[in-house]
């Protein structure tokens, strides 16, 4: 961990800061080179006959990521880089500090997409990484701490099964069964495979805990709170803790016509009432937490059949666990009357429960001079997304820059930064990588 | 029509009366042999294994409906009956009156069953309308005008496609398409072909307006009404009207983990508050109609995506047409609130409207007076499900009665009827026929 001795002293140096809030900042990503590679990168998934807009699908494992992965290692090439994959298919590039002995800063991002993803997710802090490492070249800036840049493999679980694959082996949370994992119609050591992984070796890749400085991740918002308060920079407190539970909702099928209402006894209706009190819970605390119903699953699901069973799913996510179990408390008693009112009975299990990843505060407070150099407003906000970041704060510092997402759209086509905002979001990872080699 | 003075004259005729409320009646079915035959075509389409309450899936032109089907006019033939099938399918059977220039009095019901229904559903009706001119035989009672019973083919609809498709035949409601029709994997012409049928002359099976004196058919509830109340005979006061839309709930599909909950379009979350409303919209009149939602599908239907889209199904039923527009006019009503406060739209499609069949008022007196004859209580309510007999009413008069269904169940392998109800309905249905043979 970074002692806060370490930190204060690093208030002090101030050798490389940009002009900051007293004009144009002297360290700046190139702008263009990192918007033509955001748009290289989208034409691999891109649907055919499609344009940037039209979003990507560029799966993990798919010939899309394999061909995306072989073009961002090209571009490290490029840059004089030496591109290493590890045995989970983890792509690494390293630029050496001026003291070898410490601990290197390990920053970047991923780039495999949901389905019908967008060209932001993941591809810009990806490619931001790079722009770092390439502007400081350029600047002549020499960094105490080795730099090392990744480009996480398998971040992306959506509608398929467990995301922050690859990252979550760098941390060191495998199993072999993992491996036999049956993943977007492959096996995971076949694919792991397929990206230039070393399944046999998987262990190799597990990053010791303690083993880099710190962890910074670049990452559009996906949420559209930056955008609605006009804020140009994010500083993550921390990724969310998630729980989930499915909800199972037992009444009895019987004739829509002839069953009087008041012998019904509708799994329906009353998971209807279920999913309003789920919005009902979560919005009656003060605060950012979140709760969503968004599976639902009806039985016989016939239009003159009273609904006889009822499955809903229910997350719910917030910084504080406690506040979890606070609405899920709400939910259950509100549930025992929803049962009695509809004469259904309703169960509830546990699916999972992810810990909250706090943002180590040093990391924050870096951001957020990097950002006041560069000029430009920040708020401190956490992450109800899953992020390859949430794996590393559990091997030591972590921090995540946000930026704006248009609409707060993301996992979709739509999804849309704008490209200033792009190169502002760079400019502050840059930053922050100085302030942070500053600190022992 | 029967004329009001017809009806008069035939309450002075008690010559066939059982002694009625003075002692036990006279003229009684042979309610074991009843309940052997329905227990013997429960056989045909009964699960592997299963025993007589483990239900039936003889859908329509499968082979369990061919087998029973010739059951049933096996059983006919050893009454002394020559059962003869339409073009449609139908199977009728006839028995000559005293005055062969009066109309027949109709009266059957169906024995297909929808795919793990239940054993009386159809069964009672189609066995009780042969042991009906078995009794009249045993009795040595001759009737007026002559009697033919008829076992409908393909009534049951459910979960496939159109039900009352042959009585809708012998209505003369038949397209050239519908013998197009693809139903339960069969091209409807051939399955015509395959219980008997002609489909090249279907024509023929159009029975003209005003062909028979009146159609009266005996079932099982479907609702738990008779049992609550402790009512031995039903007398149908009509078939319902039946209203069917669909609602198409547009939000926007995102990510459930950042998206704010201020910011969200969450379909799922509107279409749960209509399922509320349509049920509060049904219930605030008073009256017997129902409403029910018994479909909906939800787009992408992930637990970390916040709803898109989502489809209900809405099905409103009453005996009047007007009291559906209301509750219609109420759930829209609702429909634009609910849209406004979840930020999405909400759009409604009529998919179906069905007008109401009125019982014929001559044909329900002719009912009270036969339960009352077997010293039965009855009382009059509408019929929520569809039945042959809502197209028989478009030909001529028509009546239905009632039997209790236990705790109301039907379309299930748990519908029961009490053996003692089953016989009550099938003497009840005999001495209709009876009281009906009096008018004109």
């Amino acid at each position: 961990m970074i002692s806060r001795r370490a930190f204060v002293g690093a208030l002090v140096a101030t050798a490389w800061r940009p002009s900051s809030v007293r004009g144009l900042p002297a360290v700046q990503i190139d702008a263009a080179r990192l918007r033509r590679r955001l748009e290289t990168l989208s034409t691999f998934g891109r649907p055919a006959g499609g344009t940037f807009g039209d979003g990507v699908s560029r799966t993990a494992y798919s010939d899309a990521d394999v061909e995306g992965r072989r073009y961002v290692m090209n571009e490290m090439k490029a840059a004089r880089l030496q591109p290493r994959i590890d045995a989970a298919g983890n792509i690494f590039a390293r630029r050496a500090g001026t003291d070898d002995g410490l601990k290197p800063i390990l920053f970047g991002s991923h780039i495999d997409s949901v389905p019908n993803g967008g060209n932001f997710d993941g591809d810009l802090g990806s490619l931001s990484a790079l722009a770092v490492l390439e502007t400081l070249d350029a600047a002549g800036i020499r960094t105490r701490h080795p730099l090392e840049i990744v480009v996480w493999a398998h971040e992306e679980g959506f509608a398929f099964g467990r995301g922050l694959a690859c990252s979550r082996i760098a941390a060191g949370e495998i199993t072999p069964a993992d491996l036999d994992e049956v993943w977007n119609g492959m096996r995971r050591a076949d694919a792991i495979r397929r990206i230039g992984g070393n399944p046999d070796r998987i262990h190799d890749a597990i990053r010791p805990k303690g083993s880099h400085h710190c962890y910074i991740e670049l990452h559009i918002e996906q949420g559209g709170t930056l955008e609605r308060t006009r804020t140009a920079i994010g500083v993550v407190e921390g990724i969310v803790a998630i729980d989930k539970y499915d909800a199972t909702i037992t009444g009895f099928a019987n004739h829509a016509g002839t069953t009087p209402i008041a012998d019904r006894h509708d799994a329906l209706l009353a998971a209807a009432h279920l999913t309003v009190a789920v919005r009902e819970a979560v919005t009656r605390l003060p605060g950012r937490q979140v709760g969503t119903v968004g599976h639902m699953e009806v039985t016989p699901n016939s239009p003159n059949v009273i609904p006889g069973l009822a499955r809903i799913s229910i997350e719910l996510r917030d910084l504080s666990p406690s506040k979890l179990v606070t609405m899920m408390d709400d939910i259950r008693a509100r549930a025992k009357e929803i049962a009695a009112a509809t004469q259904t009975t309703i169960e509830f299990r546990k699916m999972m429960g992810a810990a909250p990843a706090e943002a180590t505060g040093e990391v924050q407070r870096a951001i957020e001079r990097s950002a006041e150099s560069y000029g430009l407003g920040f708020a401190r906000l956490p992450s109800g997304a899953g992020h390859d970041a949430q794996m590393m704060a559990l091997l030591g510092p972590m921090g995540m820059i946000f930026v704006p997402s248009i609409g707060g759209i993301s996992h979709s086509p739509k999804e849309r930064t704008d490209w200033d905002d792009c190169a502002r979001g760079a400019n502050v990872l840059l930053g922050t990588v100085l302030e942070m080699d500053r600190l022992a």
